[in-house]
This record gives structure tokens, C-alpha cells and sequence, in this order.
């Protein structure tokens, strides 16, 4: 890799001490999230988070070697929320059994069982109505079991956790089951969820955290920021507020063009339209021009208005593009890091044979390849010349994933529903 | 591997989640000790501590892919003693410049750095008068530098440390240098040198600690812990108190034999003298029979009379032998634990070719090989047979070490001059 980046690596490998400070003060103040997993794309001038997902599956994809570090983590975790806690269950996402998502749910549980919780997986799925066992493709098997819902309290037949985990993003809403559990642990709130959460509102306190941390650094925020704008009451099926869409678009495409000129970078801009409030890379959209938005097939809108579950969208993210010019076997690739608690525990490449450097990669219907990261992202090599050493790109990418799990911890107490107001 | 431990080790498998959360409830408790190695002795039919450390070195024999759990520890650990800090202070040991013990120094300052502090080696050593640069084998070096005492701080030339930490076991007795810093953290505190502390206080806290935890288990806590007794006021050169020792170590043994009469064990039984405050494994003495000690050469008494920085000893302990039946390349091996914050870090395998399993492997004047843990001890697998499983074991081995970790900082709570007493 050549380009700003490897400036950027150098300076913060030099400066590892007083990021790692400025990162221990910030937890003084706020709460990390349970869990997240931070996608990251790399231009060569640009690093950037494009998603922060407070509700990470693929567990599954992390090498054994990085799971001392994910049950450690777990292990500090659990000693802060619930160090009394003996069992802990896992709701998992309520129609997923591809077996991807099924070795996921495993590994999660034991991560959890040795860090020393009974972990059991609770479905709020209607379809599971008894202890269902599921097949693993290595020929071992989870166990689904219906949540039980007591007056205050929710658990399995004779399981009373202490701490609940949700690896489902509730894009549907908080189903009234998980309402109003004022005695048990709900990790991550319920307003973490989809039908709460919104991307604009995590990008906007991506970008207070980008300036604060590129003050600490003395850099151009740009460098790890990406431009974004908010557009609200947009209908793709009806037409309705493409235009607004455009204007947005093509302001905020100037804009980066203007950021292309003072660094000399030649490539051309491109924006990605997508849900606010989309997961699973469904309504997502590139745009390399405003005009592209006039001439929409009907397809084409329709794949934008509808997200998971069936469920439509009126507002929108329009974000900065950053390409991606990581290669991991002639296929583009993008790098996505693991967080519990404070800590990164590992990560892994996302790769698309199929598509180009400017698109999402985390796209449906296509299979990734996961490659786990050769080095840990603790083990940056100081002197070594910027670019050439992976593990220095790794522990880049580990302090990039945490300003975007700093941003959503921000974002989470700004949003929290019973937070108290002391105007 | 087989016998009684095959069934200690299933047993603790099985409990790994009440285990866990005992150790939560602990450490809500007490403090962990900063960092500690515990030497363990596995005989098949007994497993035990031998000896903790507080001042561990050896930190260059953990393996890369061990680091960055060693370096999450430390996060950790910061965290809650000083989050605000920048500088620590390391204070090496002040003659030793085997180049061993200087790779340790530095793998020591590396996981400080990457965990986020700038951390400098500060000798109290007079030789020390100005910085001082040493070649390590692989080509780098270490810096060692004069420690500057003010009114109330030390430090070294413009660096002012947050937190001091002792690599430095101050057999010799603390320094006056060292006395009186009440701004700064001092890790381990003063009285965890060996100039105060006693085995036979560690092991008075360690019985207790293994009481505690046979009980959770359902074991005979005598698996996992060695009998002793201390003897005080001995003096090997001019031969006072040998008949007093001759009469413990018999008893020693005889309630020794009747364990193993208890548990069928066909082994003969033997004990180790050691001095109460001793290291580096010097003063050490494996004894079969209390007769023995009727004609003890004069070489071999003036041996036990002399530890580290050619100290006298009067106070020893008698420590119930735990042979070692593991086995390096056919060499005879005993496995060392890593500790840092309450976490268990890593570790390797100690081994002496020319040394019988009943001697002490921590010998001076010859060499060891250290061994890497080939798998982590965060990795149980559950469901496997006892004794087949090497993740196993190791995990066993932990646990062990957390016992006895959990024991010094029991011990050090008992011993703290400090401590405010609520008789």
C-alpha cells in the first residue's frame, strides 16, 4: 500500500501511548458497547468505518488463536455488568438457520461458557415452540428453546439468567416480550435495535469523535471520516423526494471532489445511497453521479424501498464512498474488526470475487470468503517502515473499529430512551 | 497421564462456569497481585503450587501469539489502578545482566508500550550512575537508567512515572530510595519483597484457598495442596535446631505416607526444606528421610545457609515433595503460569535434563528450556476424555495458578503494614 494512509499508520504507531490513553480516558466517561463488529474500508488516502453493527454474527469466522482474547475480553465484561451472574442467555435472530449463522450462535456460547456463564440460546421466534435441536455443518448442534416470559423476568424452562444478549438487531421493533425486563441485564438496550437506530445518528457522532481523536493527532479528521448527509421522506416507488436526493448527492460529491483536489488524490468520487435504518447491505446503492438517480429502473427503486423483513424506507444515508484497495487473493476485500467491551479481539477480510472497489461488499446472496487476520491487532512493530508491516495495519485498523464503537456509545447515551435530563 | 489428577481434571472441566464465577466473587474481594508466575508440580495424583512469584521474570519465554492476551491483561489492569497515567517505571533487579533477564526487561517495556504507557527501566542500582545502553542476543538493547529521588517521587531525568513497577524481588530489603512514595503507585507494594514475605505465610493463605475451593468442588483439597510446616531459628553451619527439624520433617512425612496409604499411591514420599524467604532456588534441599539430615556434609549445610545477595537464613519451611511425572524430551518438566491482573496470561515449561522428579527444577547454575504452552489456557473442551486433551490441562493448570495467585493477595492483605485493623 502506498499513499496518506501509510502517513497516517506511521503517526499513529508513534503515537500508540497516548491514543491508548486518550481511549482508557474516554471509557472513564462512557460506556462501551456490549459487542460490535466495525466494517473498514481502505483507499490508500482514506480509512474509514462504513457500518457499526451492535449486534455482530460471524463469531464463527475469528481463528481459534483470537478467542483467548474474546473470552478474556468476555471476562472483563461480565466482571463490570454481572460479576454475581451464573447463567446468561443468548437471543438469537428469529428465521436465520443458514449454518453460517448456526456455527455463530455457537461459537458466542462458548465464548461465554468459558468465561464462566451458562449460556443457553432463547428464540422469540413464533416457529419455536419446543427444544429445538439444530445441526452444525462439523456435526455438532445448537439448541434452540422457546423464551419464557414471566411477569418480570424472561428466561427457558428452569433457566434464570441474570443477563440477556441479543444477537438480533430487532429491525422488526422491540417485540413486547423484551419490553419492561427492569430485573434482568438487556445487552445491547433495546434502543440499539434497527427500528430505533439510525446510521445518520452513529455518523454524526462518528464525526465528533474523528475530530477530537484527529485534534490528538494533529490530522485532517477527512482522512477517517467519511462526509455524510441525511435525507428524510424519501419514496423510490413513488418518485417522491428524488429530486432533494439529487441535489444532496451532488453537493456532497463537491465536496469530496474539493477534499480530491487539496490532496491530489485523482480517483473519482462516488457516494452510497442506503437505508438509514437498513442491515444485511439490502438498500444499499452507489452512486458516481447525480444524474445516475433519474433514470432508475423500476427494479432498481424497488430493491431500495424494502429492507429486511419485508419492512420500507423512507429515510435515507448518503455517505462519502471509500473505496477499497485491499486484495486478498485477486478479490476485493474489506477488513472487519471485533470488539467486546473495550477491547479489540480479532477480525477478519470480507471478500467479493464479483464485485468492484467502489460497492458494498456485504451483499446478499453472494458468499464472502472470511480470511482471518494473519496478526493481531495488538501487536504493532514500532520502527518499521509505514505500510510494510501488517501488524501495523492491523492495529490501525483495531484503533479505527474503536473510534467507531466510541462514536456508538455516544450515540447510545444521546438516544437512550430513559436517560435522565439534567437542562 | 493417568490417576486421581484425570479425575481432578474432569471435575474441574465440569465446574468450569461455577469456577469462573467463584473467581468473580473473589476478586470483588481482594486484589489481584499486578502480576505473578506460579511454578506447579503435577505428580498424577497430586497437583500444586510450589512456588509464586511476585517479581516474575521470564516474560521474553511467552510466546508472540501469548502477547496480546498479556497485553489486554495489562489494559486492564491500568484501567483500574491508574487510567490517567502515562509513564511507568520499571525497576529491573540490580546485578543481573544476563542477557535472559534483559529480554525479559524488554519484552516487559513492549507490552507496557502496547498496552499504552511509556514504560523505562529505572535501576536503584549504585553501578547505574548514567544511562546505560546493554545489547540483547538479538541485536537490540535496553536502555538502563539512574533512578532520581525528590522530597516524594522518583523518576528518572524528565520522567516523571505515574506508577512504579518492581521486577526487582528486593531480597536484600527495600531500599530506603523506595520508602515513603506515597504520590506514586508501587507494584507489588514493598512488603511483597522477600525480604518481608514468608512462604510458609503463602501457603498458611494458600490452605485456606484450596479449602475453600475443594469444597466447591467436592474434593479433598489435599489434591491440589502440599502439606508443610515451618521451623524457625535453625542454623545449618553451627548445626542448632537440626533436631527440631529432623522431628518435623518425620512427622511431615508420616502424615504424608498416610495420604497416600488413603489413596493407594505407591510412591515413596519426600520433603523439601527450603529457606522461608528464599529464591532463585537456592537453600533447597529434597529429603527422603528425616535421618538424612543426621549427616549432612558441611558443603551441604553451608548451601542451605546462603541464599540470594549471601543472605543467612534461619527460618525454613518444610514443604511436602510433589514429584513431577510430565515430560519434555524425556526431559523432567514442570509447567510456570503467568499471571497479570486476575487473568491468566500464558506460560511455558521449565526443564532440567540432568534433574530427578523430585528435585528442584528452578536450579542455579543450570540452564532451562523453556517451552511454550502449545495451546492456550483459555481453551477447555468440554467432552473430552481426561486427560487426553492438552487445552485441558492447561486450563487445569490456570486454575491452579489462580489459586495460588488468590492466595498472595490474601497473604499480602495479612501481611500489609499498612492495613487499618477493625479489631
Amino acid at each position: 500500500m502506498t499513499g496518506p494512509i501509510n502517513e497516517l499508520e506511521q503517526r499513529i504507531i508513534d503515537s500508540m501511548p497516548a491514543i491508548e490513553r486518550w481511549f482508557r480516558l474516554e471509557w472513564m466517561e462512557h460506556t462501551p458497547p456490549f459487542y460490535s463488529s466495525v466494517d473498514i474500508r481502505n483507499s490508500g488516502f482514506k480509512l474509514a468505518p462504513v457500518d457499526t453493527n451492535l449486534f455482530p454474527g460471524n463469531w464463527n469466522n475469528l481463528t481459534d488463536q483470537m478467542l483467548p482474547l474474546a473470552v478474556q475480553a468476555t471476562m472483563a465484561a461480565i466482571e463490570k455488568i454481572c460479576p454475581e451472574a451464573r447463567n446468561l442467555l443468548i437471543i438469537p435472530e428469529n428465521h436465520n438457520r443458514n449454518p453460517s449463522y448456526l456455527m455463530n450462535l455457537a461459537q458466542l456460547q462458548r465464548i461465554f461458557k468459558m468465561a464462566g456463564l451458562n449460556a443457553r440460546l432463547g428464540s422469540i421466534s413464533p416457529d419455536i415452540k419446543k427444544p429445538t435441536e439444530l445441526k452444525l455443518p462439523n456435526g455438532e448442534t445448537v439448541l434452540l428453546e422457546p423464551v419464557i416470559r414471566t411477569k418480570r423476568r424472561i428466561g427457558l424452562k428452569y433457566f434464570d439468567p441474570c443477563t440477556i444478549l441479543l444477537n438480533n438487531d430487532l429491525s422488526a421493533g422491540a417485540p413486547g416480550i423484551l419490553e419492561e425486563l427492569y430485573e434482568q441485564y438487556l445487552l445491547p438496550p433495546l434502543h440499539a435495535g434497527w427500528s430505533v437506530r439510525r446510521k445518520s445518528r452513529h455518523f454524526q457522532s462518528y464525526e465528533e469523535v474523528a475530530k477530537r481523536f484527529g485534534k490528538l493527532l494533529g490530522i485532517d479528521h477527512w482522512l477517517i471520516n467519511p462526509l455524510f448527509a441525511k435525507v428524510e421522506q424519501l419514496d423510490f416507488n413513488e418518485g417522491t423526494g428524488l429530486d432533494n436526493l439529487a441535489t444532496q448527492v451532488d453537493a456532497l460529491l463537491t465536496k469530496v471532489r474539493r477534499k480530491y483536489k487539496e490532496y491530489g488524490i485523482k480517483e473519482k468520487p462516488f457516494a452510497i445511497v442506503k437505508a438509514d435504518n437498513g442491515t444485511y447491505g439490502m438498500g444499499v446503492m452507489t452512486v458516481r453521479d447525480a444524474k445516475e438517480l433519474d433514470d432508475l429502473t423500476k427494479k432498481a427503486r424497488n430493491k431500495m424501498g424494502i429492507i429486511k423483513d419485508g419492512l420500507s424506507v423512507q429515510d435515507f444515508i448518503i455517505q462519502e464512498g471509500v473505496q477499497t484497495s485491499e486484495r486478498m487473493n485477486d478479490a476485493v476485500a474489506e477488513p472487519v474488526v471485533y470488539t467486546l467491551d473495550r477491547y479489540v479481539v480479532g477480525g477478519f477480510y470480507r471478500m467479493h470475487p464479483e464485485r468492484g472497489i467502489d460497492e458494498n461488499l456485504n451483499a446478499p446472496g453472494s458468499s464472502y470468503v472470511p480470511l482471518a487476520f494473519a496478526h493481531s491487532t495488538h501487536m504493532p512493530q514500532p520502527g518499521m517502515h509505514p505500510g510494510a508491516s501488517a501488524p501495523n495495519r492491523f492495529y490501525m485498523y483495531g484503533v479505527i473499529a474503536r473510534l467507531a464503537m466510541l462514536a456508538a456509545s455516544y450515540e447510545l447515551e444521546a438516544t437512550n430512551p430513559d436517560a435522565e435530563v439534567y437542562d
